[in-house]
């Protein structure tokens, strides 16, 4: 297909598989807003975190899967795929970086968990400016007209911007259809977490194994955080930042030092 | 053995894996200072970020490996590790997390790639207290001296107070004998990154795959960076937190919310 020359180049990727609906209606929501290519796995990757391929080589190949974007699919995790597009197929930083549409939830803490987010992350971290989009069902048959919608109105503003090169957002959509959807709303994230809970259970040779389930509890009662957004029809948009640093305990600690 | 009832209950963890000399190091360096239970991943792990196993089942097995410490081989990630011990060996939040020692720094950036401080922030999340150590060698054949003191005198120090349940520490060691080490010093986290590089190389039968290699880069000239400290050989201890909201850009996007 022909370079889009003055077109912002944009890396699409995400965590639930290059064949995924999610990153095809991502696909189909930006794709005329730029050059897109993507570079996603090969397989579903969810609860990656930010993982990434260290004892393993990886293998690349170009895979025809989307009308009016070059793609590609890697064996490697969300963040592999990241630094794999930057290095070896688009040899430059994209414009922007976007990642998803996750099949389920990313606000609150599950920012911690999601490869969708990790791969936003990384490209932030390599100064891209990225969003992560996740919609609110986990179903393959998932709605995504109101994603598509907002996605674009996300994308579209951002493009007319100068953006930060660090410029980093988790956007969240809440399950409902688009009418019902109050707006985008600029958010924290929630303090929840999840309560573990592991089912054990019997291999046919009577060996235990353990899967893992959890319960979603929010602790935070706040009404600027994505969870209250989302309960409430909004689009839940939290700047996000890698830098981890606590600084209110870093003044405690530094005042008195209780490790000389 | 018996239980040691009034001591602190202490869960160690790790993401080389259970037979690596750093957990063995962790263990010996607290193992008089609480009741320890290790629940550790049963291989290496390294560069698992916050992954935690969602499509599959894990086991897990008791594993006779430390001298006055019970262990638990999992087959989980760091991240699994810390969810099975409080769910399904402790039945209840032990007083204290420790991660590693890891073999390799984990400062700056490294905290979002790290296995490690994902076991550590894990337990946070959870509200144990919790810290994730490493050292500046990659060898099997590390000298953990030094690290072995300056853990337990950072456990110890901590031991003695009251601590936030949240309580999540960063700390890294330098790879010098002891007598080097000028102290412990409170830091932020550097921004720093590595630049990516993967080795194309080809497979016996002519088909390509690729390596992660890469440069790590520094660009925070800041004198109260982990960066920083550990150059000029003190330990370094960064606070850090889960909650990832950049309030900064949060501000700004509230004033002026682009997005409406």
């Amino acid at each position: 297909m022909p370079v889009k020359k003055n077109l912002p180049l944009i890396l699409i990727t995400n965590d639930d598989g290059i064949t995924a609906p999610g990153i095809k209606n991502l696909v189909e929501a930006v794709k005329d807003l730029g050059r897109v290519v993507v570079v996603a796995p090969d397989k579903p990757q969810s609860g990656m975190g930010h993982a990434v391929t260290i004892g393993h080589p990886l293998r690349m190949h170009k895979a025809d899967v989307f009308e009016g974007a070059e793609a590609w699919q890697t064996s490697g995790t969300p963040v592999d795929c990241v630094k794999l597009a930057v290095d070896k197929i688009l040899h430059r930083k994209p414009d922007l970086c976007l990642s998803g549409i996750n099949h389920g939830a990313n606000h609150s803490i599950n920012v911690i968990y999601s490869g969708t987010m990790s791969a936003a992350m990384e490209a932030s971290i390599e100064g891209i400016p990225s969003i992560g989009f996740s919609l609110l069902d986990f179903s393959l048959d998932a709605d995504f007209t109101a994603s598509r919608f907002y996605v674009r109105t996300i994308v579209s503003a951002l493009l007319k911007r100068k953006l930060d090169k660090h410029l980093l957002l988790n956007v969240n959509i809440p399950a409902v259809s688009q009418s019902l959807i109050k707006g985008v709303k600029v958010c924290k994230q929630a303090y929840a977490k999840y309560e573990e809970d592991f089912d054990e259970r019997k291999d046919p040779s009577g060996k235990k194994y353990y899967w893992l389930s959890g319960k979603f509890i929010n602790f935070d009662k706040g009404k600027d955080t994505d969870v209250w957004a989302l309960a409430h029809n909004y689009v839940s948009v939290v700047p996000v930042q890698f830098d981890l640093t606590n600084y209110t305990l870093k003044k405690q600690l530094e005042k008195n030092n209780p490790f000389k």
